[in-house]
């Protein structure tokens, strides 16, 4: 390859490479807050999971329906969180969502929450999808495993 | 009657007015707080499902088991909640539950929030009960009538 | 006035008041439900301070820096709220702020929670404004008063 | 030194190892779920933080009082959570604290949600002294150093 056709394959892998990365805007309330005058550390893991949740709405999965008409639910099986910046009342936070790998019945996601240039917040996250009846394990839907 | 009759029967009032009263202690911590460095007006509501379902359990009723074995619930219709004073991290605080009115799908109860002496907050509520599937109105369970 | 000009000015007077009532979007995620399968009935106190905090924003109001600039913080003195249908996982709800009085150091609000055409829930609220370091009841700020 | 010698050495061992081990109990209230029927994975922080705030209080410390007398405040630097089983609706837990290293500024502690036998959830955790209102890494206050 030449070496312009090696620069635009770069080009091109870190356009889609960014193009992976979701972004949803969450906005600091009062309720989010706790009286030390920050983020209770708990609440970054609300703002991940209506990001979470956002990300698969952006594949056009919704999941209420997907509870109802598939009898599918994601759960986090574990997750490490790294708390670096706190973030505070009306901040306005940009909340990502990557996928790092998807199995037959498991996802592994990066999710990282911003303020402007700043990461307050980085976490590794692994879910397991489960039936929504019994709680057990299952498969990842087809559709939804080829829709991310 | 005698002035010691009724002063035994005022006594006896107070004695057993005072003992239907319900009183669940309850600690602040952080998540309760916000960056105002009081209580979040939400969280007292939190606090008074606490000590409803611990009201309930002292007549041996489990929330749990209501919903599971008789698909029962009980939900909030209306709520009327003042806010006296505001209560800050680490108070101990104990919240009362008394019965108003009982009907045959419905409850009223009235609710404190108290710190030592003071009353924090205090809310007027009506119930309904419902059935667990079809969140419809529902008799109150017979066994739980007559329990309260 | 003529019939004409009274019904031109009743018409006129509907859009003026209608167009006084503030909308905000809130998606129902997870976070936000309970186990009965509902939104928890303390979450909508949430969800209306939350279209509280974006209505005061609309008029150019950040309430972080109203706190640290002012002293100044709205807190609630009293909420009446009636609950009539729930709101489930996903659902994608409208909430509304309509200022109803005000005065030199408190407001009263009406804010309903909508679906579609079915209103959720509606609240009338009394706030105050409090100095935020005393917590002690004062004047509205000025500017804030002709804003609003 | 001789077996039995040693056999007591490791029996005291894990006596004291136990009684080091500081344990509060937790009901799961509805405020607590959501609509998959199970405790919402960010509640469990909150379970941990009022473990700890009672671990600390089982010393003689109070988060409240630390804050106001000596503008200190532990903050969760990183966690690394394990889900293992759900905890559900009216559920009595066990969390338990355990204090895996002290530093000047830091602490490391292990922490598990336990229903009766089972382990639900379990917890690694990094914790730093800040100033309370610089929010700046800050000397745990010797006191509380030897307290713990």
């Amino acid at each position: 390859m030449s070496r312009l056709a090696l620069l635009l394959c770069s080009v091109f892998d870190s356009v889609s490479d960014r193009s992976r990365i979701f972004e949803w805007p969450i906005r600091v309330y009062f309720e989010d807050t706790d009286s030390a005058g920050i983020v209770y550390y708990a609440n970054y893991l609300k703002f991940m999971e209506r990001a979470r949740s956002e990300w698969l709405r952006s594949f056009g999965i919704d999941v209420g329906k997907l509870v109802q008409s598939e009898k599918a639910l994601f759960v986090v099986r574990s997750i490490q969180v790294n708390y670096q910046r706190p973030a505070r009342l009306s901040d306005l936070l940009t909340v990502t969502v990557s996928l790092k790998r998807i199995g037959h019945a498991s996802l592994e996601l990066w999710q990282e929450v911003i303020r402007r240039n700043d990461t307050l917040c980085s976490s590794s996250l692994q879910l397991a999808c489960l039936n929504a009846d019994s709680l057990r394990p299952c498969r990842i839907p087809k559709q939804i495993l080829e829709k991310l």
